[in-house]
């Protein structure tokens, strides 16, 4: 098993270290226009009362680090995720996720934001790899790297892992090492796959006794089209912290997910003295 | 990582195989006295309506092996438990887990078993060894190894590890395979210890890696003392089941644990085209 490497993420004023041995780390993911129709025509109108809304409420609700994404059809990306960027910093003080497949928007958002961010993200593609990572350098960025390339989402753990490993190999030939490379392994969704869960966890097992390096992963689709989802996503989301999930990016607002973290995290001998999870209880009692 | 090994156990006309790559075994743990004051003094009055009741209510629920436990302070060990195997044998037709620490009574509940039975338990304790195993080889059963011995139970993984490979050895000596050897890391409670978890959860790996035997485990002490212990509870047992856990010993009756193990058998990859998951859903429903 790799040594856990540290990612370490800033913004003006604050630091967060993601790290196996820590508590989990919560990007929130809210910030995305994507299926949201009001954010939506909203960012058409330039207008960012909602992605100042979202910022504040995500990181009330625990939110460490949150993702930025613009992208609506036909908008002008750089533009509109330069100006998303300046307002989420203008209202909140924690780490970016600067959520784009556009290298003209992530040179522009990268050049107004304060601090280290995390790039969301680079995949297998060479493409993706030539234009993205030289400005993930450039800026002294971390970066996300998707386990998917020109053939699409691998089928296997082993696949995923060789993807996982071009990527990391990549970056550490720009000079961008492999604490500063986040690993998103993927995950399709349980009911056109019953084993499409287990690929994930076998790639992100993989991945971290290899490299030692962080992981993140949205945690939600796993059960789409099932019922009684709450259930299968909190045992998906516990099994992938015991596989070495540090900073899934998730909804922080949705209570469930958030208890489920953690409890996850006390169960991995995450939290000190348990104080974590009695404070936690405390507040969900005084608000009640 | 050791292939995984399949455990047999029988009643007259049942047979239920446990392995790694096969959904969670449950095995009832009602029919025991400790902590329960009505079924003690029906067992001192030698009435066995509860226990024949609590048996048919577990496999109703869901229970594939019932643990039988007969022991009360002052009591006839070997009559008793004896007389619980029969009456169980009379109303279902699960395997039964001989759940005793008194050599005599174990040969007398095997003797009038019909099948292969779990022995519930062994530990590393000389004594332990010398005087259960020869009848768990003369029965023919299989036998729940503990990772305790004279000293206790031990507060690592390297430790507990060592105690199980002990017992699987002292089990292989008098030919019981390892196959019929089912492990229990054994969990203390996270208010007392905030690492007791993940020192049961990194001995569950380092068995099934060397040894590839099925694991048990009692899943609900872990959250004795915390608030809101289902979430735990639930937590802990679905990173149980991903580091090997096979087959818990638990209270079917508790609706929240067996929903769990279902959803973690879902994304386990260990629920074929979802259906027990979906089947659930719909008993659920009909019963709501």
């Amino acid at each position: 098993m790799s040594e856990p490497l540290t990612t370490t993420l800033s913004s003006k004023s604050t630091t967060v270290t993601i790290r196996r041995d820590q508590p989990t780390v919560i990007i929130g993911e809210r910030i995305n226009p994507t299926g949201r129709k009001q954010l939506q025509s909203a960012l058409e109108r330039k207008d960012f009362d909602i992605v100042r809304r979202d910022a504040v409420d995500q990181v009330a609700a625990g939110a460490a680090v949150l993702d930025v994404n613009a992208g609506i059809p036909d908008g002008d990306e750089p533009v509109l995720l330069e100006a998303a960027v300046r307002n989420v910093m203008a209202v909140t003080d924690v780490p970016l996720c600067i959520d784009t497949a556009d290298p003209e928007a992530l040179s522009a958002a990268l050049s107004v934001y304060e601090g280290k961010a995390l790039v969301n993200s680079v995949n297998g593609e060479e493409r993706s790899l030539e234009e993205m990572l030289p400005r993930v350098k450039e800026f002294g960025a971390a970066v996300i790297g998707l386990c998917m390339d020109d053939a699409g989402i691998p089928p296997t753990a082993e696949e995923r892992f060789a993807v996982a490993e071009k990527i990391i190999e990549r970056a550490g030939r720009l000079g961008i090492p492999a604490e500063d490379v986040v690993i998103d392994p993927l995950v399709l969704t349980l009911g056109a796959d019953h084993n499409a869960a287990k690929v994930t966890l076998d790639t992100i097992e993989k991945v971290v006794r290899e490299f030692g390096v962080n992981i993140t992963m949205g945690a939600s689709n796993v059960s789409f089209g099932l019922p009684d989802r709450p259930y299968i996503n909190t045992a998906f989301i516990a099994m992938a912290i015991h596989a070495g999930l540090t900073c899934p990016i998730t909804n922080p607002l949705a209570a469930e997910l958030g208890i489920a973290i953690l409890a996850a995290d006390l169960v991995m001998g995450k939290d000190e003295w348990t104080m974590r999870w009695i404070d936690a209880f405390r507040e969900r009692e005084q608000s009640a």
